[in-house]
Parts: C-alpha cells; sequence; structure tokens
C-alpha cells in the first residue's frame, strides 16, 4: 500500500483546519482600536493552535518521509490522529471567546493531549512495521519530546482550575520546544 | 484516463467534509461544565460520522488501489458518491441538534443508505471495467458486507419512527462492522 | 511548467466550492416534515450546483489530460475561471433562499456565464498554445457544446424578468447537455 | 526533503483561503437590486483579495518549480507566509463591511505587508540554500518588484487615516503590478 495517499489526505485535513479556524476570528462590529483590541485574545489563541497544527503537519511529514510501508492500521491511527487535531478549532474558539476561564483551559489542553497520544500511538505503529532497526525507529528513538509534551500537558490540565495562566504558558513552552523541527529524523536519513 | 485525479478530488472532497463538520460543534454560550455537556449529542453525532467518513475514504482508497482504469461513467459515479457523502454533515448537524427524533433519524439513515447505494453502483461500474478476472473484482467480490450494511441501513430507517435509539444502534453496529479495513483487497493484493 | 500544480490547485478549489455550498443547508428549526420540505427549494439548487461544479471539475480535467504546456497566461486563465466558480454558493444560496425571484435566478445565470466565458478562454489559450493540429485542438473542436451553452444561459437571463421558471428549466437542461462527459476528447486521445 | 509534500500543503492552504473568502459574501436579505448593491463593497474587496492570493500562489509556483532543496527553516518560513495569508479573508471581510473606515484599510495593509515580509523572507532562505549562482538566485535577483510592493503597502498603511481611498488604490496598484507573473523565472529556467 503506497503512502502517497495517506500523506495527501492528512496534508488536505490539516491544511483546511489550520484555515477554517480563521472564521472563528469574526469580523468585530465597529472599525475602531476597541473593535480590534476585542479580538486580541482570539488571535493569540488562534495563532498558538496555528503553530500546533503546523509542529503537527511537519513532524508527520517527517516521520511519513522516513516510512516505506502502510497498513490498515496505519490508516486508522492517522485517522485518530486527525480526528483529535479536528477539534483544535473548537478548542481554539472556546478558549478565545472565555479568555483565562479554567474549564476553556482544560479542554484545550485535553485535545493537545489525546492528539499528542494518537501521534504516539501512530509512531508506535509505524515503528513497529518498520522495524526496531530501521532509519524510522532510528531516527524517532524513544521519543522522549513527544513523552515530555504529554507529561506537560497532563500537567497544565491538572493546573487550569488553580493557574489558568501558567496553563496557557505551558502550552507555549510545548509549542516553542517543538517549533523546531525534528531534526533527529533528519539527521539520521542525513537530507 | 489516469486514475491520479480521481483520487486526489475526492481525497479532497472528503477531507473537506471530514472537517467542516466540525464547524458544527458550534462554541457554547458559557465555560461552565454544563455548557460542555449540552455539546454532548453534538460531538457523538459528530464522532459516528468522522468514523463513517473515514471508512468510506479507507475503503475508497483499497478500492481504488486496485483499479487501473477509469472512464466518463465511473467519474460521475465517483462524483454521485461524493454527492451523497456531501450531505453527512447535514445529517450530523440536525440529528445533532434534534437528539433521537424520528425524522433526522430516519434522514441520517437515507443519507448514508444513499452514499452505500453509491458506493456500491461505483464497485460494480469499476468490476464492470476490469473484468470479472480482474485482482479488483476477486477483491470486492459479491461485496456481502456492503450489501449487509444496506439491510441495516434500510432497518434503521424503517425503526426510526418506532425506536430511534435501536435506529442509532444500528447505525454504531455497522461502523463497527466496517472499522476492521477492507482486508478482502489487502489479502488479494498481497500488500 | 508542468501542468500538476495547476490540475492540484483546480482540484482544491473546486473540491471546496462543491463542499462548503452544503453549509448553506442550514440545519431546520423544527425536526418535522415541515421543517425538512422548507429546504427543498435549497437542496435543489444545491444539487443543480453540484452538478454544474461536477460538469467543470470533469471537462477540465479531461481538458487539462490533453494538455502539455502551461504558461502564465494559462495560470491567470485557469485562476479567472475559478474566481467565476467561487461565486457559485453565493448565488445558489441566494437562489435557494429567493426561489423564482427574478434576480436572484438571473445573477445564477450571469455567474454560469462567465464561467463559461472564462472556460472558452482557458481552451482557446490551451489549443493557440499547443497548436491547431494538437490533440487538444481536434478534441475541444470549435466547440459548439460550449458555445451553445453560452447562448442558453444568456437567454435564460434574458427570460429572468418574465418566466424566472424557464430560466431554471433552461440551467437544468444546460446540465443535463452536459452530463454527458467530453467523449468527443476521450474519443481523440483513444483512451 | 522533497519539496513535493510543501508545494501540496501551501496549494491546499491557498485553495481554503482563496475559497472560503466567499463564505463572507453574506447572502443580502432582499432580492432586489438593492439588496444586491449593498454586496458591492464586498464583492470588490473580495475580487481584490482573490487576485493577491492568486499571485502568492502564482509567484509560489513559479519559485518553489526553480527550488530543489527545502529543510526545516524552510518548512517554517513556508508556514510563516501562510499564517499571514490566512488573515487576508479576515481583513478582506472587516474591510468589506466598514468601506473606507481608517483602521480596516490600515489592517488590510499590515495583513499584506506582513505576507509580503514573509514571502520575501521564503525567498532569502531558498536562495541562502541554493546558492548565490543558482537560477533560483539569478532569477528571483534582488526582488525589486518584491521591495517596491512592500514600500507601497508601508504608504498606504501611513496614508489610511487620512486618504483611506488613495490606501486602496495603492492595494490595486500592487495587484496589477504583480498580476503580470513572474516572468523573470520563467525567462532564466527557459520555460
Amino acid at each position: 500500500m503506497h503512502k502517497g495517499r495517506l500523506e495527501a489526505f492528512s496534508d488536505g485535513v490539516i491544511a483546511i483546519l489550520i484555515t477554517i479556524m480563521v472564521l472563528e476570528l469574526h469580523v468585530p462590529r465597529g472599525a475602531d482600536l476597541s473593535a480590534l483590541r476585542s479580538l486580541l485574545p482570539h488571535f493569540l489563541t488562534y495563532a498558538l493552535s496555528f503553530v500546533f497544527l503546523g509542529i503537527y503537519w511537519n513532524n508527520h511529514h517527517h516521520m511519513l518521509q522516513a516510512a516505506h510501508h502502510v497498513d490498515g492500521r496505519i490508516l486508522w491511527a492517522n485517522m485518530h490522529l486527525l480526528f483529535w487535531l479536528s477539534l483544535v478549532p473548537f478548542g481554539t474558539a472556546w478558549l478565545g471567546e472565555n479568555r483565562l476561564a479554567p474549564l476553556p483551559v482544560a479542554v484545550y489542553g485535553v485535545i493537545l493531549l489525546f492528539a499528542g497520544l494518537a501521534y504516539y500511538l501512530l509512531s508506535r505503529l509505524l515503528i513497529a512495521r518498520h522495524g526496531a532497526e530501521s532509519p524510522l525507529a532510528r531516527a524517532v528513538g524513544g521519543d522522549a519530546k513527544g513523552l515530555g509534551s504529554l507529561a506537560l500537558y497532563a500537567l497544565a490540565i491538572a493546573l487550569a482550575y488553580y493557574l489558568p495562566w501558567a496553563s496557557c504558558a505551558l502550552y507555549v513552552v510545548v509549542a516553542v520546544i517543538w517549533l523546531v523541527p525534528d531534526r533527529r529524523i533528519e539527521r539520521v536519513l542525513g537530507t
């Protein structure tokens, strides 16, 4: 089974997700600075979610490039990842409208956590398919960065009721950690 | 005629459908648990429709992989399938807003039934084009699973006015049956 | 310049247009038959526009398959076609909400007319690029069907203020004429 | 690293952006000429933004065609460009609703300015990757047209509070300048 259509479909879904989020940047009523300022929390959560989806696309791109075989289980693991990513626009809009209210902050983290788990699961299935000695396996490795991100998401969710701004700060921290694309795979493949 | 653009266009449409459904997950008014709980029926129907569209993409992917030739009739049979799939977001949103009201439950089933019929028609046209001895024909076979799904949809529609929850249970049953990707084709192709 | 990205971009835009039209099938308030019936004009215009966009995709697919070279002017002629096609969802929604009101009926025809003109212009530019003896030129030929459609659109627009239902009937007639994919090109290419 | 998926993803995002803008062409209440006329400013800003996104797609297409290598930094520079382009539908809708109000006119220019800067940055990274003697570098050159556009955007932003119509005229001027596709690259590649 060729990976081409899997990549194309994932690209399509992520491109649409990253784009329809902007529909939640509702045009403000007025045309003055206060109208624009009221958009600021929406804009900041939009930018954060754009970065997260960009990171997923980037890492997905890198991981699939090292992959050669996909099968039915991998197709579904990928669909499972796309399901959680598809909830990002919802989480973004709810967070943007309620600023630092605890529940939207926590739900945003839950969506990121499940997307992270789905990505981890997908990477494990791909490694199992390609063998522990494959370039893919060596490139992804134990995925300390992925597991660390999951721990930070869990911490952010736990903190959301007490220190929602700290949770948001943790989301930003994870984004910054990942903003550097997955050089591990680039290194192993020597591209 | 190459099948590449047919696959790409179908991927595009399904990717968009699976994604714009999330726009119907309207951001709730409040930021508390009751606001989130009011989204539950929407979320469940969203997840069910996501799985259905995922199944169609998966099976379409498998079937087209075994195909080598497409012609004008097959292009239109494919467009016909996409038409019924394009109504899934509408059916999902109406069902999500009216929980177990009979008509939305029935209409959801009608959309799935026609999509299933359109897929069956597409598979027959592809088999007719490739010959009864082609790998595609052997892989798809008599398509008992496809025909059985159509019967279950019809049963669910008939039940919608009396036992709408039973209809919904039948939809879930069909989804679970298909969640296993089409191993028949994988087996025959030996991929 | 390769035609691949031109095809991919056009596929993407048409796939999105054909899909976002369904967002105008707003979920009705109630859950009974009268709620569903109120959707009927929207559904019929949706189906008609779906067929029109499907026809464009189909013919575009066929024409580009016979093409080998694209240049800057062809890229812009294609963009110009996509611009008019992008107005189809607007025309569809306005027509669906106002049934047989003259102006929306006429505007729908104007959009189809300009899309048809843009398609004709694109085909002429492609023929000029490939030469009058090219398979593309022989396949498209004088394009009587295309020019006839333009005449029917113009007639429908002229009739819209007096016999709006006749205009709509003419739109359906054009759709039926084109529903048969462009066998001329298939014939010449021998596919 | 192959540039194919980068092109496909960018195509997807731009195709979606260019298309969802039409969702802001809200169906007017009535069905008469005054209803249609009230849409005129929306339609004009829609057409202008369509042209701008078309220009970006066209130039992106040309530049990437001359490119052979992409790396992580280029992926992110591309994502950064897509971020600013993704704000075009918002800027378009706000401008369309407020005609010549100074702030929306200025914000529209700011979005275009940042998109232009992001494109310039992407082109510099691509040139740095391919070498100053590469066909890409010779084709893009010093990019006087790109830098001139940035200056015109900045001028338009500065003028927005005093002569908003002049700012809009400047946006149109930049669009017209770019409407001619990037012949420099076509020339060097000899396509």
